[in-house]
C-alpha cells in the first residue's frame, strides 16, 4: 500500500501530549475502580462493563457488549442452567478501523474488567474500591491488575483519535470479565464471535516494569488448574472429646495433601510431568539472558529464601518453567477467636496448579483424580472439583512482531529485558488456538503493586510511559507494509 | 446427730410432685438459654450470671456473685492487663444450709453457665438462642451443656425447698462462666473462696443417658491442652505464580501437623506418653464391663468405622484412657466462593490433644515446643501459642459416695454403667487438689444432644427424670450419719 500524507503528519505526533491529560486518564480509572466487579463473587460485573463500554464510545472507540446465545441443548426447565448461563459476563468489544491506512495490520488489546476478591477486607488501609490517588499512586483492587493497564491502552488510541480523528492501524480491544476465575467462556466466546477478533498481533493485557525502569516483554504464560477437595467427616461438628474414635476430615485432608506435594517444589503425583515441552537452545540462553533482582523480591515479599534456596539462573527458570502446586486456601473448624472444642464436619481445601506446554488442564486433573482414587479416597471420602482450567502458551522468540515491540518499547523506557514466559497464567493459548495470532505481553506494572493482595496500587509515572510506549509501538506497527 | 422429726417427712416426699412444675422448669431454662453467654468470645456472661443468680435466689437459694480480687502486681498503668482482669466473669455461688441436718454432708453441685460459640450460624434450623420447644425438646445453643444440666439441680434443690422450707442436707453450688475455654481462673477462684467451697461430694455438671435409659455414672475426666500454631509466610497475600519461588505457609503447616501426628492415632511427639498411670486390674475390668453400643454411635455421627477400625474393649478403652491430637481449626488464604489465586500470608491452626492421668498441660506442651524447635521450626516462622490446659483426674471406684449415688440413680432410672473415665475434659483435678473432695458425673445428656454443634437441644422427660434423681441423690446422702 501506499502511505497517505496524514499518516506521515502521524508519526511527528509527539506523545508528550500525553502528559497535559493524565488528569483525564487518573479520573477515568477512578471511575472504573470505583465499580467493584469481583467475577468470583459476580459482583458489579455487568454494571463495571456498561461503565467500560461507555467510556470508551465517549474516547470515540466504537464499542458493544458481546453476550454468549443460550446453548441449544439449555431447555427453559433447567432453571440452574439458564440463571448460570444468565450470570456470565458480557464481553465489551471496541473497534477502531484506520481510514488512512484500513489494509494495515491489527492489533487487538486483551485486557479484562474483572478484580480479584478483597479478602481479607482488614489488612486494607482503605476502602478497596476508593481509588484514592496519594502522590504518584492510585490505590484501590483492579489499580494495577487490570483496570490500569487497560485505562493505558485506551488512552493511546484516545490520543490518536484527539489529534488526528483518525488512527494508524486497525485497532480492536477484546475486554473480559472472567479472567480472575480462568476465563471459562472465553473459548465460547471466541467461537461464537470469531469474526469479530480477526488481528495480526494480540497484545496481552499487562506486563512488568522491573526496580531499574526497564520493560519485561513477556512471550508467554503459564497455564492454570483450580481444584477444591473436600473431605467429609462426621455428619456435624462434634465434640472434640471423641477424637479418639472418630476420624477428623482435617487430619485426613491434610493426608491427602501431603501425598501430592513434598513442600520443595516437586509434584508427587504420578505422571504430572509427562507432556512438558522441551526448551530450544535458545530459549534457554534467552533465560540466562533475563534479569532477576533476587534482593528486592525477597525484600518485596518479607521472605529470606526462596524455596529449596534456589538462586542464580535457577530461580528465573523456575519462573518461567516450573510447574506448581499451591493452597490458595484452606478452612476447616472453628477460626474464629479463642478455643472451641469440636471434631469439624468437614475440611476443603482450594488449590492452584501451574501448568507449562503442553500440559492439558483436564488431562492433569485426571491424574490428579486417578492418583487419588487409586490411593484409596473413594467419592464418599473425598470430593474433587474441577474449578477451571487454562494451557499454557509461549510465543516463538522469532515472531515477526516481537523487534517491533521491543523498538517501540525502547523509545520510551531505560531498556527492555525479554522474557519467554511470566509466571503468571492466562487465555494465551486459547487465543492462538483459535485465532492463530500470537501475543506479546508489555505493561506498567511494578513488583511491589500488590495485585490480588490488600493495599493495591498502580505508579502514575508508569501509566503515563505506558500509555507513551502504546503509541510507539501501534505507530511502530502502522509502518509495516501489507 | 439425731434425726429430726421433719427430716423424716422429707424422706416421705414423692418425686412425682416435680412433673408438676416441669412449665417452670422450661421456661426458666429458656430464659437462660435466651441470654447467649459465650465465654470464647467474652459475650454475656455477666448478664447470663446476674439472670441466673436471680433465679436463684428467687428459688430461695443464697446466691452471690464472686469476683476475682485485682492481682497484688498489677498496677493501675497496666491497662490491657487490668482490662484483661476485668472481663473476667464472676461465679454464681448458691449456698442452702440445712436448718435440720446443719451437722449433716455437704453436697457442691458444679457446673457452667458458659456456652460453645455457635458456628457455623448457616447449619442451625433456628436462631441458637431461641430455647424453641417442640414436643419433647428444647433447642439452643446450652439447652444441654450445661444450661439443661444445670435446671434440673436448682429444681432438686427448689423441691426440698418449697415443700419443707429445708433441705435435708447442705447443698452448695458453684458455677464458673469459663469452663468452655478450659476453665482459665477457677484455680484462683478456688483459692481465694476456699471457705466457700469446703464440700463433701462435688457432683459434677453432666451425664449421659444411654439408649437404654440407663444412666452412666462417670468417675473421671480426661485433661486438655489447647494450643494455636500459627506459620507467617510472606508479607502479605501474594500472587500465586510466585509459588515457584515462596514457600506457601499452609504448606509449612501441614508439614509440621504431619510431624505430630500419623492420622491413626498414634501421637508423634517426643516423650507424649511418658507420664500416662498405669491401671488397677479393677479400673481395667470396670471398662470391660461397660456399655458401648458401637452401631448406634456410628450412625448417630455418620461414620462408617472408627480410626484404625477399633472396636468393642478396643474403643471402650480408647474413650476412657486414651489421648488425643485433634483439629479444631484451619484456616489459611481464601475460603470464600470461587477461586482467588494467592499465596497465603499466614495459616493457623486449633489443636486439642485430651490428656489422662497424670500428664501436665504445661510440661506436654513444653514437649510440644521443644519437639518442634528441635525439628528446626524456628519462632520466626512457627508462633505456638499457649491457650488453656487443665490435667485429668479420676475418682476412685472405692470412694464412698460411688455406691450412694448409684442407689439414688437406680431409683428413677432403669439402671445404671459405671465409667471410670468420660472422653471429655473438666477442672476436677482441680477441685480434688485444692479441696481434698472427690467429683461424681450424672446427669441428662444422651449422645445425640449435638453438644458443641448446631441444633443442640435437650429432653424434656430427662430432664424431669434428672430432677427426680438429684432428689433421690440428695435424701440418700442425707442418711449418712455423721
Amino acid at each position: 500500500m501506499v502511505m497517505e500524507k496524514n499518516m506521515n503528519d502521524t508519526f511527528l505526533l509527539s506523545p508528550s501530549l500525553v502528559d497535559e491529560r493524565m488528569d483525564d486518564l487518573i479520573a477515568d480509572l477512578q471511575v472504573l475502580i470505583r465499580q467493584p466487579s469481583v467475577s468470583a463473587l459476580n459482583q458489579g460485573l455487568e454494571e463495571c462493563a456498561l461503565l467500560l463500554a461507555k467510556m470508551m464510545n465517549t474516547a470515540g472507540i466504537r464499542t458493544e457488549l458481546l453476550y454468549l446465545s443460550k446453548p441449544k441443548n439449555l431447555k427453559s426447565k433447567d432453571n440452574n442452567d439458564l440463571e448460570k448461563h444468565l450470570t456470565i459476563p458480557p464481553i465489551v468489544f471496541g473497534e477502531v478501523k484506520s481510514k488512512s491506512n484500513p489494509l494495515g495490520k491489527t492489533i487487538l488489546f486483551y485486557n479484562h474488567y474483572d478484580v480479584q476478591p478483597i479478602d481479607p477486607i482488614e489488612k486494607w488501609d482503605d476502602d478497596p474500591f476508593s481509588g484514592k490517588v496519594d502522590g504518584n499512586v492510585i490505590f484501590g483492587r483492579g489499580s494495577s491488575d487490570d483496570k490500569g493497564e487497560l485505562i493505558t491502552r485506551i488512552k493511546a488510541v484516545e490520543f490518536f483519535l484527539k489529534q488526528t480523528g483518525d488512527v494508524p492501524c486497525n485497532i480492536k480491544f477484546l475486554i473480559e470479565g472472567e479472567e480472575e476465575i480462568g476465563s471459562p467462556n472465553l473459548n465460547k466466546y471466541l467461537l461464537e464471535y470469531i469474526d469479530k477478533f480477526h488481528c495480526d498481533l494480540i497484545i496481552w493485557e499487562s506486563g512488568y516494569i522491573d526496580n531499574k525502569g526497564r520493560a519485561i516483554i513477556s512471550l508467554g504464560q503459564k497455564g492454570i488448574l483450580n481444584v477444591e477437595l473436600n473431605v467429609q467427616g462426621p455428619s456435624h461438628d462434634v465434640h472434640s472429646s471423641l477424637a479418639v474414635a472418630i476420624e477428623n476430615p482435617a487430619w485426613k485432608l491434610i493426608e491427602i495433601l501431603t501425598s501430592l506435594y513434598d513442600n520443595n517444589g516437586k509434584i508427587l503425583i504420578d505422571g504430572w510431568y509427562d507432556d512438558i515441552e522441551h526448551l530450544t537452545e535458545g530459549e534457554l540462553q534467552q533465560i540466562e539472558k533475563e534479569y532477576f533482582d533476587e534482593d528486592s523480591f525477597k525484600k518485596e515479599y518479607g521472605i529470606r529464601q526462596f524455596i529449596n534456596n534456589a538462586s542464580g539462573s535457577d530461580i528465573k527458570k523456575r519462573l518461567a518453567l516450573e510447574p506448581t502446586c499451591n493452597i490458595t486456601g484452606f478452612c476447616s473448624g472453628y477460626t474464629n477467636q479463642g478455643v472451641k472444642t469440636i471434631i469439624p464436619s468437614s475440611a476443603t481445601a482450594k488449590l492452584d496448579f501451574r501448568l507449562v506446554p503442553f500440559m492439558d488442564p483436564k488431562s492433569q486433573f485426571n491424574k490428579l483424580v486417578s492418583f487419588l482414587r487409586a490411593k484409596g479416597h473413594s467419592e464418599d471420602e473425598l470430593k474433587i472439583t474441577f474449578w477451571s482450567g487454562e494451557p499454557a502458551y509461549r510465543t516463538p522468540l522469532n515472531n515477526e512482531y516481537v523487534n517491533i515491540v521491543i523498538d517501540g518499547a525502547k523509545k520510551i523506557f531505560n531498556d527492555v529485558i525479554l522474557n519467554i514466559s511470566s509466571p503468571g497464567s492466562g487465555p494465551m493459548y486459547i487465543f492462538n488456538k483459535l485465532l492463530s495470532v500470537d501475543s506479546i505481553c508489555i505493561g506498567s506494572t511494578i513488583l511491589p503493586n500488590k495485585m490480588h493482595s490488600p493495599n493495591e496500587f498502580t505508579n502514575i509515572d508508569l501509566l503515563n510511559k505506558a500509555t507513551k510506549c502504546f503509541i510507539e509501538i501501534i505507530k511502530e506497527i502502522s509502518k509495516i507494509v501489507c
